[in-house]
């Protein structure tokens, strides 16, 4: 349910993504991707998402490609990598106590073939102290992670609930990655 | 957030709990339960996880002890881990296309003092064709797991989504452990 005919190009520097293509036992190469994310005007965190993902995977040369981009959005705002301890602690404090969406885009790309998909899920933050936000910062994880945690490590201490694909919170949501393998190869396009 | 004022001992043979403690920070050591799990006759599976999460903290030793025990329920059955991959296949085949709950009930002892709480989480699997599930069973990893399958491994293939704490669903649910640790050390009682 999870094979394709050649080996994957996985177009993206997250080793959450590698972690995630090696826990189910996928096949892949990495190859940074040559884009630049730039973020045009007025479109929405899930629609950005769809955008970038779509970039990545055109960046990169391959039989099969694939691309992810990954967001946290808050009342119509993507909140992207925090650029320090403070920036993080800032998102931290509007996360908590209350329900944020994560958007992934994915593009797998087979040549002109593109199978592009959009996966959601809600993430509930308990309320938090300062002394815990200022325990999750001196744990340094929110380094590169969109809105400043990283569910799959001590910041799942920080999460009461989810709603929908886990693994898309970690930067790969394997349900609509699932569905874009089956898509790909039922035609035999590539 | 996550602090005991002296190391905790988990009562578990569980290599998925082990990893949890371990990802969030936790200081630990491993104790396997003296206890005998035999479900009482009329139990539900919501009140058997607690039974036995307190039976296995009861059997250890330690300032502080935590207990957990995992099932997966559905139609009102839990579904315990599969003797062999025939049992397995017909766990799957059962939980495809549907939604279970996994349930987990928490203790956490101090001496006399028991901290007990009960995690319930919703996953929802893809439909799931005969080559699926004999992909899935020759992969092996529904040896040792309640209801055959493991969300942290390939298992994540199985899984279109949940509702609740995910963590649960691996086996230590840590929303309630938080909440349960808040309630262990701030009267000082132990």
């Amino acid at each position: 349910m999870i094979n394709l005919p050649q080996p994957l190009v996985l177009a993206s520097r997250s080793p959450q993504r590698r972690a995630i293509l090696t826990q189910l036992g996928i096949p892949f190469t990495v190859v940074e991707p040559g884009y630049v994310e730039v973020d045009p005007p007025g479109e929405r965190p899930s629609e950005l998402v769809i955008t970038h993902a779509v970039g990545k995977a055109r960046s990169v040369e391959g039989p099969w490609v694939l691309g992810v981009d990954t967001t946290v959005a808050l009342d119509g705002d993507s909140l992207a990598k925090p650029a320090d301890a403070a920036e993080a602690g800032a998102m931290l404090r509007r996360l908590a106590g209350r329900t944020h969406t994560v958007y992934s885009g994915l593009c797998l790309r087979c040549s002109e073939a593109e199978h592009v998909r959009l996966a959601a899920t809600d993430v509930t933050f308990r309320d938090l102290t300062e002394p815990e936000i200022e325990w999750y910062l001196g744990e340094g994880e929110w380094r590169g992670r969109a809105g400043g945690y990283a569910v799959q490590g001590r910041g799942a201490a920080l999460v009461t609930a989810i709603a929908g694909d886990y693994t898309n919170v970690v930067g790969l949501p394997v349900a609509v990655l699932v569905d874009a393998f089956a898509e790909a190869v039922a035609p035999a396009d590539c």
